[in-house]
């Protein structure tokens, strides 16, 4: 292995290539602190050159790569495995907006680019990029893209994947894949960029993607509806739907069980009904302009909603703090989740129409294991993708999440299964998911993304131990 | 080859399989007339099962599969090669809608099915599937699918990829790909469906799809611009992108020499202006409800555009009848083209900020190598693609176009590469730009599509002589 270093820092300098330990330690685990693994050394090139010149050599003395973006990742993807010969690819430094254009409306970044810094990129420039989650200024659109990130305006924009228009990448020999293009029609062969969109650092390195960006929206209203069930929360939706069409942003659920959790955690936050409810439906409405006629759009809406009894009860926001009053009580669940102890997250999706008949059966199964555990579940309705959550029994110690992890998450993913689900909607599959992955996932489907990883990666050095 | 059509007899029966020459006849050729090959066999399977006993006594008797869906294809994907050993693999008899969801906005069909019947059944559901193009009451979704069919709704809704939920397929040795899910969010592993989309029969027949479908647009509302250049038509396409966001239904193009054919080949039809222009844009916005906002807006961005000198003159549709007056302008633009008699079409797409510089350089190349053949550019602007077609000069035979054709291609093709834009937008490669694909195409890109053509079909039975 020393040959391969000094033929690497040859080719890249010292300040590229840290293999020293004590700079090698703080990459070597995934920021929850559930993975930790080994490397040989740290590289952080400063273009896609030096991607190609590093991996070239990583291929030549079979030296496994594990890319990591802004390491924010759930499933441990962008964390090495115990083996000592692996290096840790970070493409944090290629940070620089190539593009952006106003008439087509594209974006050309660095794989490195902070996700955050690109959506203000394309405001100043009155142009929305809609991929929007909870760790935007961190994570990396290499990242957002290799795993297809989903968020909370998926129901409108679409995944990372739909936002992609082309890609610049490095296959393991080093050849540079030239994808990088911002076309809106192309239909010449196969559409290989697809298979590095949500191939988690597993076929090459992405260094560089070219995005759609939409018209802005000037304008946004909100409701909090009560709804007595899942079956009641489904119908709104298909009036929201129909009615609003295309300004509907977002569609958000939780139980009562969160929102419990969110005033016992949270400081500051408020309830506005007067009773409390099974469960709540966040709607957010945007448009490119006319706040008037949105926020009446939306009265009239859940005006029709409570009198076909499609809700229970609704508060509209009518100021902008009172809008992110109402999205905070959907937004701290997940910090309030951290305060309440270690838990068990499922990160599924059900075709919609299915999600109360689930709801109901799923949960008869987890309390056949675990009769009184905690179930927190909220999610991103409007895609069918809930963040089935399990806590430990009231009383019950805090090891009991890692105790219980497995049989929980087999009963859990056995029901997706049954009900045509997924058991990773937008997490991806990583480390943590593998084992279920490989077990759920259609043999047929598995075999063919098995001879499609030897195509671009023959010699199984990108990032081993994770997906397949 | 009697011993392969004895045991596909057996298998399918006589109503299925059909081998009269005189019932053959009329499935090998082109709708254009451009293409005529060869076939032993006509198979019209009722079932994915009757399709995947096929394809297995194809593959074990290495016979070659040319599937056909609705014959509309303009680059000859669907027709077969001069081989008499060819099967035509048609799936006209498997045309059921399997299922409508108007909570989860997702149609599952057979892949025979008609895609204006399908545009219909979701309408009546007061849902939109909003794939939309001339050949819609003839074209079936599974080759709609086979070749990511685009339209005029592309800039709104995006190509036939965007609203592909699943795909169910049979591989070529006979496997069933059971990939028809209804799911929003699914990150377990590669897309592989992406591959099917788009491959135009190359990889395996598509039997059945799961599309998402959009809000109902109850009201349109439609404007024709005159603009003097190219350029003017950008910074329209600007300003309307920001002001309108997802009402842009259509932002369609066409210069003043393909209206003056209109008016000469096409009767009933009016110019709504005093006088003429270089060219003209036609925007159509659409939305869920609303029609005296949604004019109002229209009128207030062309305002801002005639004060901003973003267009010349403007005339907006005030009734239904007006606003189909002026989008058969557009419309009539392909017939007025075939009464015109025989011409080139080029199926371009460009980054659309750079038409106006490849139109100027493109026409000076063009016309280096033929000084007096005429030009005719339209399309979907707001896309970047234009249908570039060039006709032959005034007096010349009619001869001209065949004997024109390689020239004139590969002088438009050149221009196209060397602006970053692609040699077939929304048509495909099929036979028609098999030579000009493998000519420009990326040579890495090349390599990978043919591995994976390799993966999926290593017999190479697939549609032979076909994209690669």
């Amino acid at each position: 292995m020393q040959e391969f270093l000094d033929s690497l820092l040859a080719a890249l300098g010292p300040d590229v290539v840290q293999t020293n330990a004590a700079d090698i330690e703080p990459w070597l685990t995934d920021w929850r602190g559930v993975y930790k693994g080994a490397a040989q050394a740290v590289v952080r090139p400063v273009s896609t050159a030096q991607v190609s010149d590093c991996l070239r050599l990583c291929s030549q003395f079979a030296v496994p790569v594990v890319t990591r973006g802004g390491n924010t990742g759930l499933c441990g993807a962008a964390t090495p495995d115990a083996s000592p010969n692996n290096i840790i690819l970070s493409l944090d430094r290629m940070n620089h907006v190539r593009s952006i254009d106003t008439i087509a409306n594209t974006l050309v970044a660095d794989a490195g680019c902070i996700l955050g810094n690109l959506r203000r990129a394309a405001q100043e420039q009155d142009r929305l990029l809609p991929l929007s989650l909870a760790a935007e200024d961190s994570s990396q659109i290499g990242g957002n893209v290799a795993t297809n990130a989903g968020g909370v305006n998926v129901v409108r924009y679409g995944m990372a994947r739909e936002l992609v228009l082309g890609i610049e990448a490095v296959l393991p020999d080093g050849e540079i894949f030239n994808g990088l293009q911002t076309l809106r029609k192309d239909n010449t062969g196969y559409d290989l960029k697809q298979l590095f969109i949500g191939s988690e650092g597993t076929l090459g390195v992405i260094t560089g993607v070219a995005l759609r960006l939409h018209a802005p929206t000037h304008v946004r209203s909100v409701v909090l509806a009560a709804v007595d069930s899942e079956q009641q929360a489904l119908e709104l939706f298909r009036l929201v739907f129909g009615a609003c069409g295309p300004r509907l942003q977002a569609f958000e659920f939780f139980t009562d069980a969160c929102l419990d959790l969110v005033l016992t955690h949270v400081e500051g936050v408020q309830v506005p009904f007067a009773d409390r409810h099974p469960a709540y439906v966040l709607i957010e409405l945007a448009d490119t302009a006319d706040e008037e006629a949105l926020g009446q759009l939306l009265e009239n809406v859940i005006g029709q909603a409570l009198e076909q009894e499609l809700c229970v009860d609704a508060a509209v926001s009518s100021s902008l703090a009172q809008l992110q009053a109402l999205w905070r009580l959907r937004e701290e669940i997940s910090e309030a989740q951290r305060a309440d102890g270690p838990h068990l997250k499922h990160d599924i999706s059900l075709p919609i129409e299915r999600i109360p008949e689930f709801v109901k059966t799923a949960e008869v199964q987890l309390r056949k294991v675990s009769p009184d555990c905690r179930l927190f579940i909220f999610g991103h309705f409007g895609d069918g993708n809930l963040h089935y959550n399990v806590s430990r029994p009231a009383g019950a110690d805090k090891t009991w999440a890692a105790e219980w992890e497995t049989r929980v998450a087999d009963t859990i993913f056995e029901e997706v299964m049954a009900y045509g689900g997924s058991i990773s909607a937008e997490h991806g599959i990583g480390q943590l998911k593998r084992h279920a992955f490989l077990h759920h996932k259609d043999p047929l489907q598995l075999k063919l993304m098995r001879q499609i990883k030897q195509v671009f990666d023959p010699q199984g050095l990108m990032n081993p131990g994770k997906v397949l």
